[in-house]
């Protein structure tokens, strides 16, 4: 419980919790146990934790865990990354395999994002090909689970239904979402940022949120992922700030008058200081790899939600004299969406084995 | 001519001439002109400057060249990059449509990459999807047009026959390769830093090159191109250097001394400082996007050839003190090779079209 006059402290397990029950639950349904191939390629203390932790994760939940070491976390005298690339596309060719986990950072942004791309789009856990990042951007919820063979992002003419629920309609499936965003949506959900009152894919409406981090995995996908539910999204990055919202910005705006919202979101450069949107904001969520960074509890609103991502941490000691609540850490939940992602690559690709068998 | 006692300076015209020939007779003999689609989203000079470029060599060619201008480019009121992605997917889309150049940077180098995945390899003329680049890590020459469709990388087990001249197989085609890294190998090519009396695939062996930068643009595939053309290649970047080779680096080491080389280079992380590298170096190019960054003359070794690949002078005035070769800059072989590349990819979807309507 929190201490008087203080927001209360809230740890991911409950929030986790309730994905365990219900990836327990449908493992026992599962013909097989699904199996995930773990690669790490460096010897950084976070990634080896990282790795431990799923195994950790895998066992207790009767996943089939495999970690696979190559590079400097097979010998020392290797360099970083040597032979991940190799480690993949073994991974990716092995029809045991149904679930694929990269350790990154290895390289660095622009050549890790090389490789995320290589990985299988039927075994990619993490949420990373560009098709589903893709699908997020423009608000494709279901999909043809044949069209993850194609190399061409998923056409919105011909293969997506709209999704008036969270139920994919007959032949389609849901697309996977990257496991960090998805894991703060989460979070959001249980914290009731997000309304079960409002209707399905607008349940963050009325929400003003702040994203600390711009970059492909974590805060772009999020403020995306954010505003496309309805909610008014600041992203902020070193260089700029930009507003993301599926909403008009004035009432009578040209030809949307008649729409309430645009069927995605809308991304506009904003001229308000971070001091400013902070001031606004219900939600701050920071993902900085960085030590010295610390979002100023001064500038919050009083009564917000934060959530730290990052390995540091972001906010202040004091964080909880204006949040009423704070998140210090979200990865239980992020594993969490990672196994449920397995499960659901194995259905997709033993779907696809069925319509190949029938052909 | 040089100076007395000064290397030469090598204009590119002269090699983009004979590209410009090759390209003429192959478009003479064509079904109907090419359409390129050129998407400019910024008002960046160099960027608008490399739109007009590209509009003046299509039209001297009889290449159909559409500008579509969207965001900042389109009103200076828009944001840079808004409507990018739109139009790509247009592009893509657009049946006449047979190549797609966007203009880069837009977003900075993680967001950018993300388009370039959003662009049908198929219509791929820039060569920045991680499918080409696959292959070219891979040293994957010829490929199944059929292959270009899914999103899987380039089976190394049964899509490609090895390469042992330049004339890919029957039933296979050549791989794209990124503009750039190909137009400075072409230069490489035309001042005999390649040497044709060696076997194909090896005529770079016995030349030591230094790359300065590692972007997935520019500095990794060119080093690996170059490896993998035989040639002993360090590749500088702001953190380390690293060395790319396909050779085994000591005689008799482990299983490799059945081997003349690896079917691939290797990296391995370099020790030596750049003054060290740049002393061993036959050719050095540099491609750092900064005013201030200056390969110094003194540590060039004497009689090397040097290219400069970035929008600045990365050479110091006196270069050709020390290098007997000096090219400022290849913008006009790249276009060349651009429009190379817009050729082989038209005549990919009519391979593609044919066999689908064989089917």
């Amino acid at each position: 419980m929190a201490a008087e006059g203080k927001g209360v402290l809230l740890k991911a397990d409950a929030i986790a919790e309730t994905f365990r029950v219900e990836i327990k639950s449908a493992l026992s349904n599962a013909s097989r146990p699904p199996k995930l191939v773990g690669i790490l390629a460096t010897s950084a203390s976070p990634s080896k934790f990282y790795a431990e932790f799923t195994k950790k994760q895998c066992d207790a939940l009767g996943v089939e865990f495999v970690l696979r070491r190559t590079g400097q976390a097979a010998d020392e005298a290797l360099a970083p990354g040597e032979g991940v690339e190799e480690a993949i596309i073994e991974a990716n060719e092995d029809d045991t395999v149904d679930g694929i986990m990269v350790y990154y950072p290895i390289f660095g942004a622009q050549q890790d994002h090389y490789l995320q791309q290589i990985v299988s789009p039927f075994k990619d856990v993490e949420g990373l090909h560009f098709k589903f990042h893709y699908n997020l951007y423009h608000n494709i919820r279901f999909l043809n689970p044949k069209t993850l063979a194609s190399s061409l992002p998923t056409s919105t003419s011909n293969d997506t239904p709209p999704a008036v629920n969270d139920e994919p309609p007959p032949g389609y499936v849901k697309s996977i979402l990257p496991c960090t965003p998805l894991a703060i949506v989460k979070c959001l959900e249980y914290v009731g940022v997000y309304n079960k009152l409002l209707p399905y894919g607008d349940r963050a409406y009325g929400k003003t949120i702040t994203v600390i981090n711009r970059s492909e995995v974590v805060g772009r996908p999020l403020a995306a992922l954010l505003a496309n539910d309805g909610a008014r999204v600041f992203s902020v990055d070193i260089d700029s700030i930009q507003e993301y919202t599926k909403r008009p910005r004035q009432a009578g705006e040209s030809e949307q008058t008649q729409r309430k919202y645009f069927p995605r979101h809308v991304v506009h450069p904003a001229s308000p200081s971070l001091q400013d949107v902070l001031a606004l904001s219900d939600v701050v969520v920071s993902a900085v790899p960085s030590k010295e960074y610390k979002v100023k509890t001064a500038w919050l609103k009083d009564g917000c939600v934060c959530l730290n991502v990052a390995a540091d941490k972001n906010f202040e000691a004091d964080v909880r004299e204006k949040a009423s609540l704070y998140l210090p850490t979200i990865g239980k939940v992020t594993i969490m969406m990672l196994l449920r992602n397995l499960l659901r690559l194995q259905q997709y690709r033993s779907l696809m084995g069925d319509a190949q068998s029938s052909s």
